[in-house]
C-alpha cells in the first residue's frame, strides 16, 4: 500500500536529488573544466544520464517519478494521476527543486541563497524548449514502459546537445535552477518564456502521439 | 491498426528528429567547444547515440524506424517492407531529413535556407562510407530484434570514430546535412559519391550476410 | 555451494580490483590530461562506471559484491548477511582495497608503499560525503534486483560530478585510496571525517527508505 | 546449421572489423585531439567500448566472438571450442587482425604497409597486461551469458584507463597494432612480451575461477 505521503515525498526527494544532480555537477564541471564550456556540459550531461536514469527507476514504483509538473498534466490527462493530486504533485516537485539547488551550494561552500543572473531568452531558445519537452513528452508517452528510464534518460543527454537551450524542459527545473547563480541557473527574468514554451511543446507531442496511433508494441510490452 | 498516414509521418518525423540531432549538437558542440574538433566530435557522436537509440524504440513499433533510404531497400528485398510503399518512405525520410536540419537553424537563430560548404571526397572518404554502411547493415539484419536499437546506437558512435568520412551511412542524412554549412554538414557536390559509397557497402553487407549463415540465436530469441 | 573462503575471497579480489579501477584510471587520467582536472575526472568516472558495474555482475552470485563496510552493515541490518561475516567482510574489503592500490603502483612503476596527502576536509565536503552515501543505499535498497549492477555504477558516475567529495561513499575505498599519493587520493587525516559522514548517510537512507514505503515493483521483479 | 567456413569468417571479420575499431579511432582521434592524449585515449575508449559490444552480439551466434587467441585456447580447455578448430580459430584470427589493420590505413590515405615503432615495455607493463588479461578472462567465465557482450565491452572500456598498458588483453590485438605507425600501435619487438604476459594472466584467471568456486547465478540464467 503507497500512502499519499509516499508519494509526495518520493516525488519531493526525487526531484531534489535531480535538481542536485543538473546543478551541482554543473558547478563541479565549472570549477574543474577552466573556462571549457564544451567540456563542462559534457559533464554535466553525463552526470544527468547517470543520475536521471537511476532516479526514475528508484522513484518510478513509489510515485511515477515525474519531478516535472509538465509530465504531470499530461499523467492527470491521460488518467493516470487522480487530478486531487496534481496541486500536491506539483507542490513537492517544486519545494523539492528548490531544495536541491540550496543542498548543492551547502555540499560546494556557496551561499545558501541566491538567484541566477544567466539571462535565457529569445525565439530560438523558445523554440528549442518547446523541441525539447515534445521530445520528451513523446518519449514518455511511447516508450515501453520497461525501459522508459533508460530512455528519458538517453533523451535528455541527447537534447542538452541538440537544443539549443541545452534541454530544461521542466517548469520544476527551471524553477530550481531560477535559485543558483552557477553554470545551469537561469535568471528569474528568463523563467516564464520557458514554461510557457515547455507547455506549447507538451501539447504539440499530445497531437503528434495521436497522429502517430497507437504501435505495435513488440511483444514483451 | 497503423495506417500508411501513422507509417510516413513516424518515418518522417524520425528522420527530422535524428537529423535535428546530428546537426544541432554538431552546432552546439562547435560554439562550445572553441576549435577543439576532438571534443566537438565526442559530444556529437555521445548525442546521437543517445538520440539514435530513442528514435529508433519510439518509431520502431510505428513504422520500423528506418530514417534511411537504404535500409529501406533492404527491407523491400527482404519482403519486410511491401514495395509499394518504398517510394513513400523515401519520400518521407528525405523531407524529414530537411525539415531537420531547419529545425536546427530556426533554434540556433541561423538563417534557415543554407547549403554546407564542407567537401568529403576521395578514395578514402568512399571506402569509409562503405565499410560505415556494410556494417550498419550487418547490425541491422543479423541482431536480436529486442537489442537493435541499443545495438544500432552503439555501432554509430564507434563508426563516428573508426570510419574516416565519420559514418553518414544513410543517403537521408546525406541529403540532411547538404542543408547546413555547420559541423556536420556535406557540400552538394560531394553527396553523390557517398551515397554510391554507401549503397556499395549496404550490397557487401548482404553477401557477407549470406556468407556468414544463419545464426543459432541465444534461446531468448 | 558457496563457502566461506569463496566469499571472502570474492569480497577481497573485487575491492582489490575496484580500487585498482578508480586509483589506476586517476593515474593514468593525471598522466594524459596534462593538467586538465575535468578531463581527468570525466575519464576517472567512465573508467568507474564500467568497472564497477562489472565487478557487481561478476562478483555479486558469490558474496553479494558489497565492496564496501556500510553496504555489508546495511546488509547485515536486515538479515541478508549474518552477523558472524560482518568482520570477515571488513578484513577482506579493507585488506583488498591497499592491495588493489598497491596494485596500481606496481603496474605504473610508482613506489609501492606511499601515502596521500591529499586533504578533503570540511563541511561542504562532509554534507557531500553524506549525500553521496545515502544515495548510493537508497540505490541498493530500492533498485530492482536485476538492475542493481548497472543503477550502481550510473549512480557513482553521476555522484563523481554531483557531490563536492567526489563521492567516495565507501570506507574501504578510503581505506584503499589513503594508500595512494595520487590524483585519488586521500590523505590519512582527512580519512576518519569522510568515515563518519559515511555512516551518517547510510543512517538517513534506511530512515528515507522507511519513510518511502515498499514500492508497487513492476511485474518482472 | 553452422559450417565451419561460416565460424571462420565470422572470426576472421570480427576480428577484421574490432582492429578497425581499435587502431581507425585511435587515428581519427590523434588527428582532431591535437596531441591531447587524455581526449584521445577517451574517444578511442568510447568507441572500442560501442564496437566490441556489437561486434560481439552480432557474431556471437555464429563463432562465439572470440576475435582473440587465449579465449580461444579457454574455450578449448573447457570444451566450449573442439581443439581441432583451435588453429584454424587462431589464423582466421591473426589474419582479421592484419586486415583490419590494413582496412584503417586504406580509408585514411596512410600507406598501407608500415609497422609500429611505439615500444611498450617494462615491467610494469607486463604485470598491466596479466591484470588486463586476468580481469577479461574472469568477466568471460563468471558473467551471465545474456550480458557477456556488454560486460566484456564496459569491462575493457575500464581496462583502457586502469591499466598501464591500456589494456590489449589479446595476442590477435598485439599482432594487428603491430602493422600500424599510430595511436594504438606496438612495435614488434614488444610484442612478445605482451603476449607472454596475456597466457599468464588467462592462467592466473583459470585458478582463481576455480577458488571462487561455482557461483550461485540469478534466478534468469
Amino acid at each position: 500500500m503507497i500512502t499519499t505521503f509516499n508519494k509526495l515525498l518520493s516525488e519531493a526527494l526525487g526531484t531534489c536529488l535531480l535538481l542536485a544532480v543538473v546543478i551541482g555537477s554543473g558547478v563541479m564541471a565549472q570549477r574543474l573544466c577552466g573556462g571549457n564550456d564544451g567540456l563542462a556540459l559534457l559533464a554535466n550531461t553525463l552526470a544527468t544520464v547517470g543520475g536521471l536514469y537511476i532516479l526514475i527507476e528508484v522513484f518510478g514504483p513509489t510515485s511515477g517519478a515525474h519531478f516535472n509538473p509538465v509530465v504531470s498534466m499530461v499523467m492527470v490527462y491521460r488518467g493516470t494521476l487522480h487530478r486531487n493530486l496534481l496541486l500536491p504533485y506539483l507542490a513537492a516537485q517544486l519545494v523539492g527543486a528548490m531544495l536541491g539547488a540550496w543542498l548543492v551550494h551547502g555540499m560546494f561552500d556557496m551561499s545558501i541563497l541566491q538567484f541566477s543572473t544567466k539571462v535565457r531568452t529569445g525565439t530560438g531558445q523558445w523554440i528549442a524548449e518547446a523541441v525539447a519537452t515534445c521530445g520528451l513528452l513523446l518519449v514518455i508517452l511511447r516508450a515501453p514502459s520497461a525501459r522508459v528510464a533508460a530512455m528519458v534518460a538517453a533523451y535528455i543527454g541527447a537534447a542538452y546537445w541538440f537544443t539549443a537551450s541545452t534541454s530544461f524542459a521542466n517548469p520544476a527545473a527551471v524553477f530550481g535552477r531560477m535559485f543558483s547563480d552557477s553554470f545551469a541557473g537561469i535568471a528569474p527574468s528568463s523563467a516564464l518564456g520557458f514554461v510557457f514554451a515547455e507547455i506549447a511543446g507538451a501539447c504539440i507531442a499530445l497531437g503528434l502521439h495521436g497522429a502517430l496511433g497507437k504501435s505495435s508494441m513488440n511483444l514483451e510490452e
